[in-house]
């Protein structure tokens, strides 16, 4: 189907602009270059080969991710430098073994005494060492140790001397920056993270221990504080396709969007003012409700309608006000839909369709599961 | 790891107990055979080869999906008498015509004149007919032409009259019974639906047309009511797994719930009363918002805890009241999440594993995508 329009498409589909893609990645290159730090990308919205040669500059070097499965998918292709950034799972410490041993470095993340000794227990083959990072929780309330805490340090200094062990960096998500509008608030909660992030590497200097640094979120590193440029590294992944919520919060324009569901009028309801469309929440997902006037989703080019309600393969779609034209919406037609959470409608979809100003370029295949 | 126990697996994980499975699925085909009713089973729920083999009895006939890639994909593997109950696509005549070229019995289903018109034009070879159902909206609220209203008669009547065309059958979804709670307040649904269905056929009838009919949801053929013996058919899908959503509507026990979602506990955060779970939307979706006081699931032994919250990865547990006894949770041991919608907490797996009497048995592959 290369060179087709994207009305060549069976619907719902995910597609994916190349060139806005590119645009977004190049921009947070260029942001980390200029701000002195190190850009580690996130994998975990589109989970693709190709999109992380995009983000990496085509390196396949200095990668996080949110699963093992992406690991595995990304280190059998040939990507080293990878950081699971996932408080380590008991369950899969043996496969996290065999990632650290064959690769040159794969790293991984604690919060918790008990994941250490884990890793005490189980020393890695050909005098290798475990490349552990630290989560601090500075505020976001999601996982890692509170930064406040004595357990902080302790834990770092425990990773530090243990045997068979490295503490490689401290790692913070500013994940509540998701709660901004706008670039000041933003910059208030990037500037606070980073202010912890590093009182806490000053401590750790203070008690002969040094090592990497690193704070993430999309909205954090699209509005960087200068203070950001004294940290080792930043791990924003969203930013790549970027979506309705960041618009929101203020992290990028509406048209720096990449990605889109297209769906079609399957059905017209007049006695409810209704329109059926043929994306359910297997092609967007829940994600979003009651956030947006517009429903779960904006529908592009029709700022009138709102996305009401899913079911498995059905939308509802209605009015803000007022009656529904239905001429203007034959069955068939196709709608585009810019999702709230592109993490959330991609994870949706089993193949994502790309193109270049409208015209396909070719499928990309996600990894899944963990 | 067959043989093994559950906890062998990683998380998170489906989990299908496959004699709940063989049991939803006989009590199903019984209550249908005391009635008198042809079942159809829906595949929407699992979309899997073994689970299609145990609901149509090993027939591999008599099936109903809610995509032409479920379509596809039976075809491929030898199931024939497909019903693609789907209002047409208009994207994708050209591979029902396929199917419908190379099966025995591929049906779809309409509720539009233009949608007839599109099958019109579009003749199968070797003089094959087109089999369509109509689909009626009998107070559902989804898709289908309203049973009262006029238009139904004159497509029914457009469509039984088309060249090429067969009208093989009328079809209603009684979703509406997914507001009711008892079984009195389904079967007033069902019988509802079924009255319409079957004032519907008799004045068909009247016109001198004859065709099958058929009505369907979990919660109305868990509850039948007598007068469904009269129709041709039922299409009920989710009772070979089952839900929490089910056990509240009260189409079955909680005790028939053959699925659940393994999650290990992967942070302690007594600051917050909280536990975290490595089971985060992409484990088992955001469907359930604000239906339970138990969150987005249940939590199988430990109705004093609540699924909360949850972010892609991460699930955020706390009790309903009072604060949680970690030495009850330590890092690393197993929940067991029962699904508010188990459709939608399957869709997010790439495989189900399979168990029976808590030893793993094997695995099952869905299809994904249209």
């Amino acid at each position: 189907m290369e060179g087709e329009p994207l009305s060549a498409l069976c619907s719902p589909a995910l597609v994916v602009d190349v060139d806005k893609v590119k645009r977004n990645s190049q921009r947070m290159m260029e942001r980390c270059h200029q701000l002195g730090v190190q850009l580690r990308p996130h994998m975990k919205t589109h989970k693709t080969l190709e999109c992380a040669d995009i983000m990496t500059g085509g390196s396949r070097r200095c990668i996080v991710v949110s699963t093992l499965a992406e690991a595995t998918f990304y280190a059998d292709h040939g990507f080293d430098d990878i950081l699971y950034a996932y408080s380590l799972p008991f369950d899969k410490v043996e496969r996290c073994a065999a990632l650290s041993e064959r690769l040159d470095l794969f790293q991984v993340l604690l919060d918790h005494p008990d994941a250490l000794e884990r890793l005490r227990k189980r020393p890695l083959k050909g005098g290798r060492r475990w490349h552990v990072w630290l989560k601090l929780d500075c505020g976001n309330g999601r996982a890692g140790v509170l930064h406040s805490e004595p357990e902080a340090l302790q834990l770092a200094r425990a990773i530090a001397e243990a045997d068979g062990v490295e503490l490689t960096g401290v790692y913070a998500h500013c994940g509540n920056t998701y709660n901004c509008e706008g670039a000041e608030q933003i910059q208030a909660v990037a500037q606070e993270t980073t202010s912890f992030t590093l009182q806490f590497m000053e401590k750790l200097k203070a008690v002969g221990i040094s090592c990497k640094s690193s704070i993430g979120s999309t909205p954090s590193c699209s509005h960087p504080v200068p203070d950001m440029g004294k940290l080792s590294e930043v791990h924003p992944g969203n930013y790549v396709f970027y979506d309705v919520q960041q618009s929101v919060i203020g992290s990028c324009a509406l048209e720096d969007v990449a990605v889109r569901v297209l769906t079609r009028v399957v059905g017209h309801c007049p006695h409810r003012n209704q329109l059926l469309i043929d994306c359910g929440w297997t092609g967007i997902s829940l994600d979003g409700a009651g956030k947006l006037p517009s429903g779960y989703a904006m529908i592009e080019g029709h700022p009138d309608l709102k996305l009401l309600s899913m079911t498995q393969e059905h939308g509802r779609v209605e009015p803000i006000s007022g009656p529904l034209d239905y001429s203007k919406y034959p069955i068939g037609s196709l709608l585009t839909l810019i999702p709230y959470h592109s993490c959330a409608a991609a994870a949706m979809h089993p193949v994502y369709h790309v193109h270049s100003e409208g015209r396909l370029m070719g499928k990309w295949t996600p990894t899944r599961g963990w």
